[in-house]
């Protein structure tokens, strides 16, 4: 079983990526080996980033609660709109808290547009960030542009494409998924 | 006379920057002709942003004096640590709140490490993201490595070549200043 | 008078970009007050950069001219594929020739996709290098998705909206090319 | 038995990079379940990209035996060179003939600089290009500054911490090595 939550990387009012959220966790839960659930950052509402969270003996709970989830993870999606050419401030901020957390974890990285080009600039600035905190982005994408008319509210895809290119990409990050857990329970074994 | 602040990008207890954008405003107060003032994201304290400045009738105070400040810049000075391989997320997070006011506004960006590396990997992240918001990155750059040693807590450089570097860097800074504010007179003459 | 040549930075078979590079053409020869050229990096066959052109006493011609070229240049046009998220390798090898030719110079850059993201991350990297070089991309972008079909063989847009994206995009070119030109001029009177 | 060769990434008058290219091939040469080899583009001699190999029925000989290379390899080491903050345009230039044989595999990406800075910047933009071609970067990094001084002419580094560093960088390489051959055998097995 692999637990893989997602985190949607946005706090802004009306934000149209929840419903890109929504439709990652249901892909999630077509698999029977995945455990998942929605990490919001507008419910964790973590503190601007005083100090980082190993440096710290007054940590806010709800940074011990996001450091712990990410501990047990085995692979981590994040949904996030592009904001002016890069991720949001709030995500980045988030992720700045941890870093041994996402050591050799895949990330399956959804990125949410309202025009044409689907986040493709925030997810080259979120592949570097991740393989900089020691995290693996995975090489396939998931790119949503228009999102305001690719979906609906309840998170149902209107292109009947996404769904297909949604399971290659899902099908890819578990394939990761996979490979980096055997390596990890090999490494346990022999250790 | 230009008006050119310097905006401190980082929250962080204790942060070694605060030393470097004292020496930034230092330089600056050596051209007769720049007013200059501390921009200090830790006083202004701004929230997570929810929306954009302009699609708010609700805005903080600490947002609508932000803005006001950076429409009347000539120019913009950053002192930011690098996060990560980027810019901290309370940095991206106040800049998003704007975008008319940096428009054809040269930016001079000066980046802080610990490490070797002098921040370079945010510089480059800054860049995109100025641009992308309208803004004029200078070529010119200014790295800062080992921080800790390299600036007394008054924001001297032990190192004299800093001066030197600092030296080339505002002028070039103060030519591009010059270059955007003689066309802009031009415009509104002939407008 | 200003002098903005327009390099064409692909050598591929059947290359679409040069519809582009027409129309580039063709927009500025619009203005008045600007003499344009092609620098089609298919003719011009720049060998691989075994060292920059001020190291070397026995330099290819070609490579001579396109420095004399660049050196002329008031402002520099790039028009160019996107190939695998970034800039072709030819083109980034025709520009590691150089260095203080680019110095303070404005460079529009138009990329062109054959897909619907229009070379954004191409934009981007070459962005990143002609800051790095000595130049100054201008915060405008001009973006070219599909390009088969959105040009005809002669230059011509389909869409419409594509001259008017031009224009505004050639327009504050001109802007900077101006802004840069006058402030060169002040330099050379008071030195 | 895991096949991975090396490329070095410049065909440079009096390149330094081949002194860390030897150094990396005795890394490898230390592993016992390791078969290397230099991949050296100046021997290599591969004409400006064209076409893309997949596409042509004219192909030069040495861009074939490069796929195969490719092909065969389990992982990719890249020791490259810094020029103007990316890649140098003859390595863009070789990667662009192929694609999948890149599919699923880690690269350990070691840049040189004749700087401070390591060519951390190179390792950022070929990082992104690796994930755009299918390959993956791993996190690790292996930085090399003031190569000039770093190493001597038959590889050996002058800094101790050098070696050390270096274990680290190729055992994670080994890590996800054997990570992506044990899931792909699993893969051909229940296919």
């Amino acid at each position: 079983m692999f637990y893989i939550p997602v985190i949607l990387g946005t706090v802004r009012r009306n934000r149209e990526s929840s419903k890109v959220a929504k439709f990652a966790l249901d892909c999630l839960q077509e698999f029977d080996r995945v455990k998942t659930e929605l990490l919001d950052l507008k419910e964790m509402d973590l503190p601007m980033m005083e100090e980082r969270l190993r440096f710290r003996d007054d940590a806010p709970a709800s940074v011990i609660a996001f450091s712990e989830t990410v501990k047990q993870a085995d692979a981590i999606v994040i949904v996030t709109p592009e904001y002016n050419g890069s991720y949001p401030g709030v995500l980045k901020n988030a992720m700045e808290y941890l870093k041994d957390e996402y050591r050799r974890k895949p990330f399956g990285i959804i990125t949410v547009s309202a025009a044409d080009t689907g986040g493709i600039l925030c997810l080259s600035a979120l592949r570097q960030m991740v393989l900089y905190l020691g995290g693996v982005p995975i090489p396939a994408s998931l790119l949503v542009s228009r999102v305001r008319e690719s979906f609906d509210s309840q998170g149902k895809p209107a292109d009947p494409g996404m769904a297909k290119r949604a399971k290659v990409f899902f099908d890819e990050l578990l394939w990761f998924t996979e490979a980096f857990s055997t390596q990890k329970k090999k490494d346990s074994s022999t250790g």
